[in-house]
């Protein structure tokens, strides 16, 4: 069958549920699409995994976070002993917890996080790149072999996490690279910042971008600006850009290997991996997001395999998920990370995919079904 | 301690969870509100239940609905054998289901369901009031007296349901009463309707409204047009009403009464009987929130023990949760009813719960706690 035949299956024995039609909302949508993306009209979610990617980020040095560095190896600790708040959730959801050392900035790795390391850290992306595009490319691979194991496991789902200190800085300036919107409409506070340090984290996002030549303007603009611009710098770096501003994929790879993370790297290669594996991936907040985005622009059509969690509270996140038309179901202003709003949403699946499976249906009663209209 | 002070108190224990401040958002908000209304700042949410009003409204007569008023009793059949939808979703959350027969139009009730019958549904309110105030007034001491009854069994928190044929348009209509939003703003399609069906669905409102003298205006506006009413017969009205403008609650009580549903009567009860005796209660869709509308025109203040869950699909619903200050996590476009949306929030609040009661401490590692700013 094809996607769009399992779908219209999933739907019409939603229709045959003793309810309204479509009253679950997305709900209904979201179990209908899970079972395009297994292949199956009957779709399995009972083995679920939340994959957390743990990585530091040069740019911390810069001042854009309360925290230092150290707080993300001490929290990917509570993670390797099960003690984090996700780990917490996740047992609560049914969900295993797979926490990776992506790019810890210490030697080796905590006990009970796997270690996937591609380098202590990036580097503060005002002096050079965050890190090579190899490097990036590494970190993307990890997450498409991360799915590819959960896949040869059993998984059938699988939500995405992460912790890095200072990764709402590299995700913003990521999705003002993409998205072409304003740094100050994809910035929020983070874990939380005192108004003179928001300036900073503004500016710093702002100055990674000119440095590293990663317009904010959408392509059309790009292409205007091309055949306008007087600077001669300017006309130079746009040039330069030609090449990579019709290939989203290349503009992608700069803008994560200029200025993203090897956590949001290594999220987009798990966003790859469910599109490649037929492992729908549960989005969790803007980083993930935003690693979502950068997948959706390397491999097109990979948004298919993701399902939204929650709206999260930073600012980019709606910009977000209307360019990969996704509606969350929670808005609970969470900003917590780890995957917290991605696990949440597994007990909400659970009672849709119960109804879809076992609800009780019209054919057993003595009503009806209703009429589409 | 004073409400505020529980508040306050469980606020601090929230920020010695090793997560950043506010991060678990409108959920940590919920358990300092759900705290708040228990009166202690280790809030017990295990023994839930949801409550589930039903009953038959004579309007249906009108053709307001795609059923007929039959099935709300082969519904109530289905939860009276815990197998209609709420059933397995709450089984799923660990609720228990409280089912009602508050007016459902049938010979005695369905097996499994508590008999509380008023009357065997309601009027057709486009020939007389759909019940008289004293039967609003028992369905709302039933609502009531059922809180009482679960306190007194331990219960620590309550959902709302409904299930009755009819009763969005008893809903739009009662909001259009209380609130002066045009009838059409607070109409949806309730299961489904045709278009034709759906101008009828609006018109019936209307008239019912302006029949029993209910005033879509707010009462600033119904006070100018006292003042300058020119048509005798309005003004006659107007005089007549004069007392019950000032008095929210009589408004409240003869739009329900009048335009209402047993149901709604019944909730309206269950969330004041929240308030008094201590139980949050969970408001579910559009039904159940004009339920809690009433509840708070006629007891001011009872909003106190309202913990939203979900939008729903029905028009009206953003405009109530806004008058209440209720702001819902989930938001899927559900239409369901039953209280499947406000069961859906139980397994959310657990693992609120779970963080705030059990969540790894900053005492316990070797990071600071964040700072306010």
């Amino acid at each position: 069958m094809s996607d769009k035949d399992i779908y219209r299956e999933i739907q019409k024995r939603w229709d045959t549920v003793a309810k309204p039609l479509n009253s679950l909302g997305t709900f209904e949508d979201m179990i209908c699409r899970i079972g395009t993306v297994q292949g199956s009209i009957m779709p399995d979610i009972s083995k679920r995994a939340v994959i957390i990617m743990c990585a530091d980020n040069g740019i911390v040095e810069e001042g854009v976070s309360q925290c230092g560095q150290d707080v993300t190896a001490e929290v990917a600790g509570w993670m390797g002993r099960r003690e984090s708040t996700v780990c917490r959730m996740a047992e609560h959801a049914g969900a295993d917890i797979i926490p990776i050392d992506i790019g810890i900035n210490m030697k080796g790795s905590p006990e009970g996080v796997t270690d996937r390391k591609i380098r202590r850290g990036t580097s503060d992306f005002l002096n050079e790149p965050a890190m090579s595009l190899n490097e990036m490319r590494q970190a993307v691979k990890t997450g498409i072999e991360t799915v590819r194991d959960c896949r040869d496991k059993g998984y059938g789902i699988l939500a995405t996490g992460e912790m890095g200190i200072g990764n709402t800085t590299t995700a913003s300036a990521v999705c003002a690279a993409l998205t072409g919107i304003a740094v100050s409409e994809v910035t929020g506070r983070g874990a939380g910042l005192s108004d003179a340090a928001y300036e900073r984290k503004l500016e710093v996002i702002e100055r990674g971008i000119k440095l590293h030549g990663l317009r904010r303007t959408s392509d059309r603009k790009i292409m205007q600006d091309l055949k306008s611009a007087s600077d001669p710098d300017d006309r130079a770096y746009m040039t330069e850009q030609e090449s990579s501003i019709t290939d989203a994929s290349g503009q992608a790879e700069r803008a994560l290997s200029c200025v993203g993370g090897l956590d949001i790297a290594g999220l987009a290669g798990v966003f790859i991996g469910g599109a490649r594996y037929n492992v729908p991936v549960i989005v969790d907040g803007f980083i993930s997001a935003v690693a979502a985005l950068c997948a959706e622009r390397m491999e097109p059509g990979t948004k298919k395999a993701m399902i939204a969690s929650h709206m999260g509270k930073e600012a980019g996140m709606a910009y977000v998920m209307k360019e990969l038309g996704l509606k969350p179901v929670i808005d609970a202003g969470m900003a917590l990370g780890e995957g917290t709003g991605a696990v949440m949403l597994f007990p909400l699946l659970d009672m849709a995919a119960e109804i879809y499976r076992n609800g009780f249906r019209f054919e057993e009663t003595g009503v009806e079904q209703y009429v589409r209209f």
